[in-house]
């Protein structure tokens, strides 16, 4: 008996598409859009159809393909408790920077918002001002860091929650210690009546990212410094305004201008002022150390003072459906 | 005495620039592309405007951003040395359909290409045509599988090397049994000097991709079916053509028009033939099943019957290095 069709009798499903090159991306997302919330249909199709215009725009080849989910595999597997390899690669690819920069509330006026970080500790504990944020055995030089909170009329604002946080000396975190026993060299104060605070701390240096993973690899391929600038950390909430997350840049280091994940802006760069202001090393025991200036040998200590502008707690706005 | 500037006297860097959402993109690029490989440089060019011109586009939120890295973290850790989530994602995404249609040489003529899928495994016995791939145990009804590899012209191409393998009749692969002994399901045949390849096998069934992972979730929140279309896969070579991977989907697959792998194309669609040809069965001890055709109990096996085309090898074209 020769062949005949059978089991497989059902006619041919004429709304199965020939999936070519060109129309294959309006069908996955047409396969990956049901989903009721605008929001969250929105973005799938922006990722899908970016993601596929830069397979199609490049020509992605398959050995490509392959190093790519490679890589991406050991980032993930990079990941730990205490530490985020996908924050790393999305910091030093410039998105974590992008995304700080679309989502802070700021006007022409207000300070500038900077990278969080992955060093914030909501754990630092509350100081009164004039306090030290750092451990007697903390090394590095002393610096006195003092500031007014304003609203963008120029007005004091009082009993803002200003969270600073920074390197030792060294350019480590209290929490890259391996023997971390609480928080250090971070500290919370309260803006007084005049909306000034004032504090302790060291002089904070340069310091690497985490240059051993695979993020570490992409810096090297591209010769690209794993050191970010000098810099300290500043999160500054009050009820009545928009949070700010920011950070001082110290322009005396020479990698002001390669910052590996782009938080360093002109706006938030900052002279450190050499002081020798007795009184106030007194008033606040302020540790003097000894320093060369024209030949001369120098008694007193750096201060960084810098005043921040907050904006006015703004209503949500609805997040974007559609182009 | 006066604060005065001191240590940090170096004049106001007029390289720096002040990053913005309109500004950081070229910033980015410019710091990553400092590599010699045009290639190189190239893709790393496009893939940062494509992924900076998606945050952009949907105005990404802190939120959502964090959603992201937790989940491409969770993606990467679900990687084993038996399962590779990230090339999961690139399915579900169409990615790997994408760079699979991109990187095939076909043309007009010739067989369309489809996706490798994960259950390749070069370790499958090479059999004389004739023989089972399915050892004595396997579940499934008897199919016999042939066809002819022919080139553009329609002339017949003697010992293409036909490596086959699809899941047995419960919808698995050998290499998905915790007991796995040895390949199974699974085979390479040499063409004749006909171009003609026949062996008995089992007729494959719809299964599920790994769906207890990130990706799962994924697909159940576009309330996306897991289930592939019952499938066989070919890998065909031979020194003087292009490779050719490619697979052959039933058409009475209810999945037929839902692969989430986009994988199922018009092209590559076919029939299965319900035969009670006696000659062939006794042939090549073909076991015979009954099966109930118009209330009428019949004996017989499911054929499937299939030619492909290559086409000649092609000169390596050079990749590409701009717009």
């Amino acid at each position: 008996m020769a062949p005949q069709a059978g089991g497989s009798s059902l006619k041919p499903d004429s709304s199965l598409e020939d999936l070519t090159i060109d129309n294959l991306t309006p069908h996955v997302i047409r396969m990956s859009t049901r989903v009721d919330d605008a929001r969250v249909k929105y973005l799938t199709t922006k990722l899908i159809q970016h993601l596929h215009d830069f397979v199609r725009d490049v020509q992605l080849q398959t050995d490509e393909w392959e190093v790519a989910w490679q890589f991406l595999t050991k980032v993930g597997q990079t990941c730990t408790p205490e530490r985020q390899e996908f924050v790393l690669l999305s910091d030093v690819l410039g998105i974590s920077a992008l995304v700080d920069a679309i989502n802070s509330k700021q006007t022409l006026e207000a300070t500038e918002s900077s990278v969080l970080g992955p060093f914030f500790n909501d754990a630092a504990h509350l100081f009164e001002n004039g306090q030290s944020i750092t451990s007697n055995e903390v090394a590095g030089e002393p610096m006195f860091i003092r500031g007014t909170i304003l609203d963008t009329a120029g007005k004091p604002i009082e009993k803002a929650l200003v969270d600073i946080w920074e390197t030792d000396g060294n350019g480590f975190y209290d929490m890259q210690d391996s023997e971390y026993s609480g928080p250090d060299c971070r500290g919370k104060f309260y803006s007084d009546h005049n909306g000034k605070f004032h504090l302790k701390a060291v002089k904070p240096v340069d310091y690497p990212i985490p240059n051993d993973g695979p993020v570490g690899t992409i810096l090297s391929i591209f010769d690209r410094d794993c050191r970010r600038p000098a810099h300290v950390h500043y999160m500054i909430t009050h009820p009545s305004y928009e949070k700010l997350v920011t950070a001082l840049y110290l322009r005396e280091s020479e990698f002001i201008n390669k910052d590996p994940v782009f938080g360093a802006k002109l706006g938030l760069v900052v002279d450190l002022i050499w002081s020798e202001d007795a009184a106030l090393a007194e008033a606040y025991q302020v540790p003097l150390f000894e320093r060369d200036i024209s030949n001369e040998k120098r008694q007193g200590f750096w201060l960084l003072d810098r005043d921040f502008v907050l904006v006015p707690k703004q209503s949500k706005e609805g997040r974007k459906t559609h182009d």
